[in-house]
């Protein structure tokens, strides 16, 4: 049985307390598909807490929020993307294609190695 | 106060099990500076558990050793890197430093939007 190819991740870290990764990204993704923060944290399997967190770790480390909400109404909280929130999503997995191409032959080679060990 | 410049961060996964990051590269480091798994972890603020099962995860993701011990002898339990080991240190910092070059115009926009609502 093949194993998956090795997959490469990106993370960006703003000092000490602030990060942008595929967690928060795919997060922000959910809510612009689901229109909701419930909803889309349902979808990931998190707590609301927890999405929410997430979420406003973002407004915070940009001073500007990524999500806005509209409290009450007939939706009783929907939620879309700012223009922010739009911007970071595209340009993280911009970065994460450009990344994945600059750095495939090193993917490849450590996929050799891996199966090398696992299952020559 | 100027906030640090973001920070990219690679993580290499291969399938759900093991993965390659920052955090065992510099426990790979450690122990090729300090000759020991022990030394290394207490330089890092690890327990010595969590170290060795961050390079057994490397041992068994590739299949051969990340590092070779001497049990007993004088030194008691020194550790040195094998050449896999030093082959994963030398192409991870290479591919964060060429990942870095590639996406440098991005983390300066993205830190342009953090200081912009930071501390404009």
């Amino acid at each position: 049985m093949a194993s998956p190819k090795p997959r490469l991740q990106l993370r960006v870290r703003f000092g000490s307390e602030h990060s942008l990764g595929m967690g928060k990204v795919q997060l922000l993704e959910a809510v612009d598909e689901l229109g909701s923060i419930s909803a889309a944290a349902r979808s990931m399997n998190m707590a609301y807490r927890h999405a929410w967190e997430l979420i406003d770790d973002l407004n915070r480390c940009f001073g500007e929020k990524v999500v806005s909400t509209a409290s009450g109404g007939s939706r009783g909280g929907g939620a879309e993307l700012t223009a922010l929130g739009h911007e970071l999503v595209a340009r993280f997995r911009d970065m994460e294609a450009r990344a994945r191409e600059a750095l495939a032959d090193d993917l490849a080679a450590l996929d050799r190695r891996a199966r090398g060990g696992d299952e020559r």
